[in-house]
C-alpha cells in the first residue's frame, strides 16, 4: 500500500507540466474536507428554522433549549467597560493578562485551590480550553474516554482536533450515574490517553463525589492517563452540595486538566473567556506554544472578567436560590406528567427527560412546527445529540432551566399539552 | 504493517483486565502529544527573556519586532464601550452578531467587494479564520502552498489542523517577488488542496498585482485548488498603491476564501476580531459547523469593532501617510548601512533586511543580551522563524516599523553601531 503511494506522488512529482487536474482536485470545484463533512451540524441549531417559523406565525417559543442564563451579568463587569481607560487597545499576553492571572490565582486560592501563575492559563472561552488541551495531551487517533451522554460540541472539539471520543455509557435510569470502574478499565485500550468528565454535568446535572473523583484519581494514576475535567458550572450545585474540584486531590498533579470559565459564573456567555489549570509543567508549556499562535485571548474580556472578580458573595447566592427552586420545580411538574421521568440533578441547570414518544427528534421538530398551545410552545434540545452511541437518547430531551418560574410554568403546562396530543406517544 | 497495528489493538482490548500500563502511556507522567512536541516555540518569545534581562539591566529596548502598531484606537471603538447598554452579556449568533455582519456586508461594499451577509462570517481574530479554513478545507496531510517566507503561526495553525505546509521561495535579491507560474505548479501534488497568500504580506511587504493575482486565479481554477488570502494588512499599502482583494476576481467565486480582522485596520489587536469571506456556500456551511462548537466570537469585541465602522476616513488618511514616511526613512536608513540591504516593501508595516552577520539568530540575541549603546538596544525578529526550509533566511531578520521617526532614528543608529561591533560580521 504505502509503496504504491510513494510511487503515486512521485509520478505526480515528475508530471506537473501536464495541465490536467491533480487526483484528488477534479469536478467542478474543490471539495470540502472529510473531517468538514462528517462533522455534526449542531443538534439543537437543526431546529432553529421551526422555531423561526412558529414565531413567525405569531406563536411564542418558550426556550428549554439553551444554557444562556437569564440571570444578570453582575454590575462590577459593565461598570468596568464604562469605565475603559484605553487609547489602544493591543495584544495581551498569549496565556492572559497579567494583572487578571494574578488575581485569579487569590480567586482559586479562596476555593481551595493552590496554584501560581505558572499553573493558569487564560483562554477564549472554556471551548479553547479544551480543544488546547486535546492538542497538547493526545495525537490525531488518540482516545478520549467520556461519561455519555455529554456536551455535544465536545464532539466537536474532538474532530477538529482529530480525538476519537469512547463513550462510556451511563443510564438515566439511575441518575446518570457513573458504571463501575471496572467498566471505565474495559474501554481502556493502547490509544486511550484520557478520561474527560464534566463536573457538574451537561446535559443530565449528575454531581461527582468525593469517592468517585478518587477513584477516577487511582485509574488515571494507574493506568497513566489525563484526567480533564470541565467545572465551568461548578456554583450550580443544589441542596447545599459541596462542588469538588479535580485540582483539590492529591498525588494526581502531573495529570489533572481544570477546565474553567466565567461564561456561566457570571452570566458572561458572550465574553469569550475560560481558563485551563494544571500543575504539569509540561502541559503549561506545549499549551502555550499553540496559545501563542493565536495570539491572545480576547482583552475587553478579560477586563470585564478582571472586574467581576469583585462580585459581592450576595450575587452568588442569589443565583444558587433561584436555581434551586427552578430545579425543585421543574423536576416535581416534569415527573407529575404520566409517562415522563427525570432523574433529580445536583448540579448545573440542565435534567435529561425520558419522553413517552417515539423519538424526541421528531418530537422536538413537531411541538415547534405542528402543535401550539394558546399560542405558545416550547423549544427543547433533544438527547440524540449528545450521545454518540446509535440509538441511545432516542426518547430523552435535555432541558434547561434557564427560564423564570412564571415562565417555567407554563412552558412545563405546554409540554403536557403537547404529549396528549403528540401523534407519536408510545 | 497495519496487520501488525491491528493485531496490537486487539490483544490489548481482549486483556484489559490485567493491570498494566497501556502501552503508550508507560513512564512516570502521561506523555504530551507528538504535534504538541514538535510544534515550535514562537520564535519571537525565544529572545524574551534576553530583553527582559536588558531592561532590568537598566537598558531601553526599541521594540521592531512586534506588529503591534502604536497607532491609537479610533474613538468610536472606546465610547462603544463607555456607553455599553446591556444587562446580560449573553452569547451571539456563531456567524457574528447579526447586526454586525450586516454593516460589515455596507463595509465591504464601499471597497468594491460585493458579498451578501450569508458570504461572511465573524471569527476571533484573523487566526481563527485561517484555522476555520484549513479545518473545513484540508484534511489531515493535505498540502497548502505558501509563499516563502511567511507569518510564522501559519505554521502554527497548519499543526494543529495537521496540515502539511509546502513552501513556495521567493528571494529577498528580487524583491520577495514570486517565482515563475512553472515553479508553483510543480509543487502541485494530488495531496495540495490550496494556495495560501498573504496580501499585502508579512514579513516582506510584498503586494500583488492585479497580473499575479489573475495568474494564481488561473492556477486555481486550472489545478481546482483553493485559494486562501490573508488581507488584513489591506490599508497599509504606499506610494498610492491600490489593494486588491481576491474577493473583486471575477470566475474564482468557488475557489476563494478571504481572511480579515480588525487588529491592524483600527490598531484594535486586542479585541479578537476577525473575518472569513467566500462565495462558495459550501465551506460557509462547514466553517459554521466548527464555528458551532465554540460557540460565537466574542461580543464585547464585536461591539466594539462594529462602533469602529464609523471610524471617519481621515483617520486611515493619516495612518497612511505617516507608516508611508516611516517605510520611506525606514528603508533608505538601512541600505545606508555598509552591508545592508533591504527591499522596498510596497504593503503591510514590515521589512525583512539582510544583515552582513553570521547567524541572525544570534545577532538578535547578542544584541539583547551584550551591546548597548548609550544605555539602549533594540529587538528584532531573526527572520528564520518565517521560513520552513532549512538554512534560508539566515541573515535576515524582520523589522516592524511601528515606532515614530524619532525611535526609529535611534533605533537604526543603534542597529548600525552593533553591526560594527558584532563578532560576527561577515
Amino acid at each position: 500500500m504505502l509503496a504504491v503511494k510513494i510511487a503515486k506522488r512521485s509520478y505526480k512529482r515528475t508530471h506537473l507540466h501536464q495541465d490536467k487536474p491533480a487526483n484528488r482536485n477534479t469536478g467542478l470545484m474543490p471539495s470540502i474536507s472529510k473531517r468538514g463533512t462528517i462533522m455534526p451540524a449542531s443538534p439543537i441549531r437543526r431546529l432553529v428554522p421551526f422555531a423561526e417559523k412558529a414565531k413567525n406565525n405569531g406563536i411564542k417559543v418558550f426556550h428549554l433549549n439553551i444554557g444562556q442564563p437569564d440571570i444578570k451579568t453582575p454590575a462590577v463587569a459593565i461598570e468596568a467597560m464604562h469605565k475603559l481607560d484605553l487609547s489602544v487597545i493591543g495584544y495581551g499576553h498569549s496565556a492572559g493578562l497579567e494583572s487578571y492571572r494574578s488575581r485569579l490565582v487569590t480567586y482559586y486560592k479562596g476555593r481551595g485551590i493552590n496554584i501560581n501563575i505558572n499553573q493558569l492559563m487564560v483562554t477564549t472561552g472554556g471551548s479553547e480550553a479544551i480543544s488546547l488541551a486535546f492538542l497538547s495531551c493526545l495525537d490525531p487517533d488518540d482516545e478520549v474516554i467520556v461519561p455519555e451522554p455529554f456536551y455535544a460540541n465536545y464532539y466537536g472539539f474532538a474532530s477538529s482536533t482529530g480525538v476519537q471520543v469512547v463513550p462510556l455509557p451511563s443510564d438515566i435510569e439511575n441518575g446518570f450515574a457513573l458504571p463501575s470502574f471496572s467498566e471505565i478499565e474495559k474501554l481502556i485500550t493502547d490509544r486511550t490517553r484520557a478520561i474527560f468528565i464534566c463536573n457538574p454535568n451537561n446535559p443530565t446535572g449528575y454531581l461527582y463525589s468525593r469517592e468517585e473523583l478518587e477513584q477516577l484519581k487511582d485509574i488515571v494514576v494507574r493506568r497513566n492517563l489525563y484526567l480533564i475535567s470541565d467545572e465551568v458550572y461548578s456554583e450550580f450545585c443544589y441542596d447545599g452540595a459541596q462542588h469538588i474540584s479535580i485540582m483539590e486531590l492529591e498525588g494526581i498533579e502531573d495529570h489533572a486538566i481544570m477546565v474553567d470559565s466565567v461564561s456561566k459564573r457570571y452570566s458572561e456567555c458572550g465574553l469569550r473567556v475560560g481558563m485551563l489549570l494544571t500543575r504539569n509543567p509540561k502541559i503549561i508549556e506545549t499549551v502555550l506554544k499553540f496559545a501563542q499562535a493565536r495570539l491572545c485571548p480576547p482583552a475587553l474580556g478579560q477586563i470585564a472578567a478582571e472586574a467581576s472578580l469583585d462580585t459581592p458573595g450576595e450575587y452568588f447566592k442569589e443565583v444558587n436560590i433561584e436555581y434551586n427552586k427552578r430545579r425543585d420545580f421543574l423536576v416535581k411538574r416534569l415527573n407529575q406528567i404520566p409517562g415522563v421521568f427525570t432523574p433529580m440533578p445536583r448540579g448545573a441547570f440542565y435534567t435529561v427527560a425520558k419522553l413517552p414518544v417515539d423519538d424526541a427528534d421528531k418530537f422536538c421538530q413537531w411541538i415547534l412546527n405542528d402543535f401550539s398551545y394558546n399560542k405558545q410552545t416550547v423549544m427543547m434540545a433533544p438527547a440524540s445529540g449528545f450521545y454518540i452511541t446509535p440509538g441511545k437518547g432516542k426518547q430523552e430531551v435535555r432541558i434547561a432551566y434557564v427560564l423564570n418560574i412564571e415562565d417555567l410554568t407554563i412552558a412545563i403546562e405546554i409540554l403536557e399539552k403537547a404529549l396528549q396530543a403528540y401523534p407519536g406517544r408510545v
